[in-house]
């Protein structure tokens, strides 16, 4: 597999499946590790970061979950490249720069993925369709285990696993769902919702997880603590308060399809109406109007596409996206064009199968 | 005929044909008479009202052009009725009110209308598709050539035809075209226009005449002065002014094609998906959104409709129109929804037949 066969399928977590995936985008669990007595990657020079390389490909190679997988050296990638793997949260924005010892491994079907030499040696992560935090928990947690195998990792018996950042230190685990919460943002609950979530101690964030903000109505929810409490307890606590907002943002929907009908369905076929006939569209726009397709969709408004068509759009119409697509290096204007053109295609080429 | 048979077909100056339809909707000519030693209608009692409505009936129904032509009795009338006939352009505002003995005739396809006993006892309007002022005045000044071998008009040496407001005595003739010039305003080169208009003894008002705003792009310029000229220098000064403004508003779209053609579309096909989804639209949005698809039309992006169908749904979509199309009265929004509903039915119906 090569970096470029990415664009010929659609990820996991794209495909719009698993429980409450109407909301519920995907679930997602990363776990931090380090080598042991080895200098944590950002303090050590080109030598040792490359022998934690070395090492540490070798030892994923091994793992099961990860035959045949794709092993990307960052110092192979070009500007786009990067672009396009952050576009599909295989990668993370520190990731980009100062690649010469950092890689990535990705799974089929991009359901795992381990950056070498980020802020720690290791980061593995696993995201997964819909509501599944548990279950991507234990898939993320056996992972590990064979890797602690083969890798011997930074472990202190009082403080648990060690990291570069000391917010990451104990269980080295960051669980997030990526929600939908349109009928929140109508209602303008989401203050009372993100005040709630954030005395439970947890954090929001926008689609492209830290300093970034939310927009077209998603929301990235994930924990802030990693010390004091057993991984369990961290995925079960996340997945409880996921849940409330779930069933709020569901009751709603409810009332918005009883009381608000015709003003939803109004801004939905809108939306759809936009999407099908612009010419020029940013990206910005374009997340708005996703979203409310995306809701559209979920209520039934719109019957001749799918939850994963909507979900591929997001992912398909971000600018390395649209620039591996057409295989060259596009400006912002041309990018807008383009944009617009995949769009419709996708549309209008999709009602024509009407599935 | 009846009131209602009105809603059955397209008045004339609908119908996007005659030289410069483009551009250029409907070519309209009124002339303001009064009978001789009668009170003018404003200062009458009803007696001498209605007893001129009598003579002008009579008259009217002698008259060649106005054969089988629909008479309507205002006071026969309801509220909506009379918001009917003012969006079809022919009745005013004015003559809406206190309409005890007032009359409006209609001919075939509204290509003549004659309003009895508003400020003036008679005011008769041509009114035609596209670029024709000066056959549109041949036809007007042939009809007040026959109703007067029938009445006696007004009429002084020194200043012409009397009138009951001051400012149209002499000529009582008022010529207009109603002029749709996008291109000129997405280029900011109205004021420009407007003040040019201006100096040039014209005036310029929106969709509905006096004491209407521009909207959608749309202009009604006519002229100011109706004294000390004959008719056919009247009628050839506008023409003239506004055959400049149309060459103006040529060279601009052209220009726009040109520089600005992918911006053009897509404003274009935005506007024509927007109108082909909403499920709630107001009718000034409805203006705006005919306005740039009537552009699209004429540019050659939109090709499954044509401009008589822009043009009708200007009408159509209009409130009174609304609620006489569904026979019952319809609260604000009621007529927004039933106003999408029409749009839909219309433009994919129409999209249906590939003409």
């Amino acid at each position: 597999m090569k970096l470029d066969d990415l664009l010929k399928h659609t990820s996991e977590w794209l495909r719009g499946t698993g429980p409450k995936s109407n909301i519920v985008i995907s679930s997602r669990v990363r776990l931090a590790r380090n080598l042991d007595k080895k200098p944590f990657s950002n303090w050590a020079n080109a030598k040792r970061q490359k022998e934690a390389l070395t090492i540490i490909k070798a030892a994923v190679e091994n793992t099961s979950y990860l035959k045949g997988a794709l092993f990307v050296n960052m110092k192979n990638t070009d500007e786009l490249d990067r672009h396009f793997l952050m576009e599909r949260n295989l990668i993370s924005k520190e990731h980009m720069a100062n690649v010469e010892n950092k890689a990535v491994v990705i799974s089929d079907n991009e359901i795992v993925a381990i950056m070498i030499n980020e802020e720690d040696h290791l980061r593995l992560q696993v995201i997964q369709s819909g509501f599944k935090l548990m279950e991507v928990w234990r898939m993320i947690d056996s992972i590990d285990q064979e890797l602690s195998k083969y890798l011997s990792f930074a472990y202190s018996p009082r403080w648990g696993y060690l990291t570069s950042c000391p917010t990451n230190t104990g269980t080295g685990l960051r669980a997030s769902c990526m929600l939908h919460l349109p009928a929140l943002m109508l209602a303008n609950q989401m203050d009372k919702v993100l005040d709630a979530v954030g005395k439970l101690g947890l954090t929001v964030r926008g689609l492209y997880g830290e300093g970034t903000q939310a927009s077209g109505n998603f929301f990235q929810v994930s924990n802030q603590v990693t010390l004091g409490r057993s991984e369990e307890d961290i995925i079960d606590n996340i997945e409880r308060v996921i849940n409330q907002i779930v069933v709020r943002e569901e009751n709603m929907r409810n009332s918005f399809l009883k009381r608000n009908r015709e003003m939803l369905s109004d801004r939905v076929f809108r939306a759809y109406g936009t999407l099908k006939s612009a010419r020029i569209i940013t990206s910005s726009e374009t997340i708005k109007l996703l979203s409310a397709i995306r809701l559209g969709v979920d209520m039934g408004f719109i019957k001749d596409i799918d939850q994963r068509m909507v979900n591929e759009l997001f992912i398909l119409t971000q600018p390395a996206h649209l620039q591996k697509i057409d295989g060259k290096v596009l400006s912002p204007s041309e990018r807008d064009a383009r944009r617009a053109d995949l769009i419709r295609e996708k549309l209008i080429e999709r009602k024509g199968k009407k599935r």
